[in-house]
């Protein structure tokens, strides 16, 4: 945080503390997914890939500004890991990799989900995530089957199906169902008894083959996680960089998951980016480490914009940690469709480098040289996923705002309603925080056919689009071009006008939030801007 | 251009027009492939992926150096492209797209190699890369096939297995030579004719399964190049950005494809990354757009660090041509392995779009508002190999020279010379663009041990390294931490002595290139640094 607070306390005005202020104050809007995927395709953000062939169930493609939107999330990462902080360098390892690193990861013994199918309507379920509503008694009765959560629909299937009483069933998980009943079991989608098959192991990694031969001694898998190129090439990063224990590699990178049920939007997809951290620390500190580095991963998010409010801590204990872990806490975030996970920071112990040091029969030790004690390192991993950020930040941004016309008061709009009341005008905006918008700011000349306005603007444009994305845009009412900044996020607008070339080579820049503008000299232009946007 | 120059004629001191001269000037030095591959791996630039399982053929991994580099030459691609040019939008399609995408590009059908194999060596050869020895006359004689070129091993096998004179024999293209006479060819890896089997269709492109069951229906394919995803998503960046053609989308990302023979280091492997660029254009201006677009290429090769002395146009006619396309030219480097492709500028009419179009059964048309005619836009592809230009660029780069230890005078070092001459100090050195080096600057304490000077020069680091990727070090003789600068590229190093504290607070800033120093106060840092390294 030191560099952000240097900036805002030390370098601006004091109107600045507003900026920092709307950002840490939690969203009092609550979006919908409807509303945010159809901005996100209107505007450009977000696209189902390979749409005009029907597409691809579990993939989704990045638009011009959402490309530029994930940019920077990973280079906002990539900088507050790489750039500055010493401890850290960088890695970039490749997707396929030799398939002997997913034998000792555990990837391709343990990376399974439990499956199901229905025979009937060949809908495919996760098994460890169907519930079942079970008669308390009569254990002869049918039993519902459903996905996700028993609710209201599922009453409704028992009393239309079974003609039952709601009240006389209760919920289990389905995996606690012996396999012998199943032929008691109404499937998710059916009315019929009977139609779900045993719950089998799937393997999530995809698979293919390096070579023209399709044969086992060909197999190779797309990386599921990014972490564990790191740990493969842990000795050759010791040997070439001279940082001592604790310190850390990093990594951004596509990862690939063969999800049964691709949900939520881009939330759960097949393909995904990562950014991981693998940050080894001397055995014992590991308690330490984990809660400096999940305090650390918190401030980063609030920096980008995902304010506490909304963050949660979720602690992993007993049988949610696993066997080789010490600790681990995922952090959540508050999205429409429920609390979920944007990164999990775990405690690993030694357990990655000892499974690839046995696999490989090479010592991925470290030496300390201070202390002359030769050890495997213990590892902290804070993994985050880019595209989850990007959909929280989208969530986050995402209001519908009211503006009163004579007093420009701003109130968010009440949810559902389909036009602003009298005297007002509606607006949707982005709040990104300035490091995350796609454009920092745009330029717009007051008119469009007065020549040295023009000119003038252009040269505005030129000077400012060296240093950041910039948006030039002359077309319509000022007014108007305002509300399409405002809806992508672009956190200042520069207009140049008739005194700008007339009187006081001045300009007017306006803020996206308070919608509030101050005028100043071209010349202070890009001081004041990079206060406002630079990471 | 017009970045570049203006800041270094406009911003800049008359003495760094010598780091243009010494960027344009043809590299003197001919690197082997030996030492470059050497210095990757000690220094972290390049490492082979999963090396502790023995490596896995034609991936590679790129480490602390490699990966900052090779993201700062995305960076100044993307720049140049998106920011600098307002008719060019960016986008990130996915790796795994529908598969009839690759139905309508033509991958499915004709991404392919013809491919043989060796029975009894097992050797596998693309056949299109095998020529063969035929006797001119006797068409009972022995053939003998070589990978690649027919060189001196050839005829010396000629004359050790056939005890011939290699006059007698004529250089032929194995695809020339017919299937009923391979009992008569000797492959290139043995002495026994009769071993190599009928050449074989092979495609390219990875295979996988998206969902649980192996079957015809979920087959996908790892994107054998970015650009489709750009033709699929043509029709959603028309409807969400106002770009009027001629206008462009630029896309980065990872492309695979199933090489027989990956080689060249990293010049040919089996994953990598690509920028690409389709620039979408009216019919009938095709020709001037694809001169147009060879030469801005060019410059940004220029930009980057890679002289015209060593680079190259290769020009499509005739049969190297697609039916599709109306030209296409090769840009070429002078790699140690030989004169090789970095980038390919293709005008391919509208023959994706079409496909796309009919194969979808979408229309992917352009309306120009200002004419009111409605048609498909032809493309003008700028595709460039990320991995080929850090290894161009690495090649380039690559100096060992030797310094007069009395004049200060650098000679290159005579290739093959295990020593620097009497008098004289060797010194490897990276001699990159600065925008490429992977850290832009390296602040350096002249001693270690004196508090109040250690603390002077954390606080220039600390305010370096908020802009830049900058490397502090403080262990060992200064002339030795010059040289490890050196020998990773870092155009500048500043340093903090006792004049700093007690007298002037200045540093003293020192030329990678030149070695020259030069003395300025610390207040006037940033404005220097900028000036040299930023793109």
């Amino acid at each position: 945080m030191y560099t952000f607070f240097f900036r805002l306390f030390c370098l601006t005005a004091p109107k600045r503390f507003g900026i920092l202020a709307r950002l840490m104050k939690a969203n009092d809007y609550e979006v919908t997914m409807d509303a945010l995927v159809s901005l996100c395709k209107r505007r450009g953000f977000i696209f189902q890939t390979s749409e005009i062939y029907g597409g691809i169930n579990g993939f989704w493609d990045y638009g011009p500004l959402g490309v530029e939107m994930k940019r920077n999330i990973k280079a906002c990462w990539w900088k507050s890991m790489t750039q500055l902080r010493e401890d850290i360098v960088g890695l970039d390892s490749s997707i396929i990799m030799h398939p002997k690193v997913w034998e000792a990861s555990g990837h391709v013994g343990n990376f399974k989900d439990p499956m199901l199918d229905c025979r009937e309507t060949k809908g495919r379920y996760r098994a460890d995530q169907i519930f079942v509503l079970k008669h308390k008694t009569d254990a002869e009765a049918l039993m519902f089957a459903f996905h996700e959560e028993v609710s209201a629909p599922a009453e409704k299937k028992v009393q239309k199906v079974a003609k039952g009483n709601p009240e006389d069933y209760e919920q289990v998980a389905l995996l606690d169902i012996p396999l012998e009943t199943y032929s008691k079991l109404v499937g998710p989608d059916t009315n019929e008894p009977g139609t779900l098959t045993e719950p089998r192991a799937f393997n999530l990694m995809f698979k293919t083959y390096v070579g023209p031969v399709e044969e086992s001694s060909n197999v190779a898998y797309l990386r599921p996680e990014t972490a564990q190129g790191i740990f493969a090439q842990f000795g050759n990063v010791c040997s070439t960089v001279r940082n001592k224990v604790p310190f850390g590699i990093a990594q951004i990178g596509k990862a690939f998951r063969n999800e049964i049920n691709p949900r939520n939007y881009t939330f759960r997809s097949r393909e995904f980016e990562q950014m991981e951290l693998e940050f080894f620390i001397k055995p014992g500190t590991d308690a330490e480490q984990h809660e400096y580095w999940v305090t650390e991963r918190l401030k980063w998010y609030e920096k980008v914009g995902l304010p506490e409010g909304r963050m949660h801590r979720d602690i992993h204990e007993g049988d949610a940690l696993a066997h080789y872990a010490s600790a681990c806490t995922d952090i959540m975030y508050d999205f429409p469709f429920g609390t979920q996970e944007l990164e999990g920071i775990a405690a690993r112990g030694n357990f990655d480098l000892t499974q690839h040091q046995n696999t490989a029969g090479k010592k991925l030790e470290y030496h300390d040289p201070d202390t002359n004690e030769t050890y495997i390192p213990h590892v902290i991993e804070p993994s985050a996923g880019v595209d989850r950020i990007a959909l929280a930040l989208l969530c986050e941004a995402y209001r519908e705002e009211w503006i009163n016309k004579e007093t420009g008061e701003v109130v968010t709009a009440e949810a559902g309603a389909n036009r602003a009341p009298e005297g007002h005008e509606a607006r949707t905006v982005l709040r990104f925080s300035p490091c995350i918008a796609p454009y920092k700011v745009a330029v717009l000349p007051l008119v469009k056919n007065k020549e040295p306005l023009v000119e003038k603007a252009r040269e505005v444009y030129g000077m400012l689009s060296r240093r950041w994305k910039t948006f030039y845009d002359q077309t319509g009412a000022v007014g108007r071009r305002y509300r399409r900044q405002d809806e992508i996020g672009t956190p200042l607008c520069v207009t140049v006008d008739f005194e700008t070339i007339e009187q006081d080579n001045c300009v007017t820049v306006r803020d996206r939030d308070t919608m509030e503008q101050v005028r100043m000299p071209i010349a202070e232009l890009e001081a004041y801007i990079s206060n406002i946007v630079d990471f």
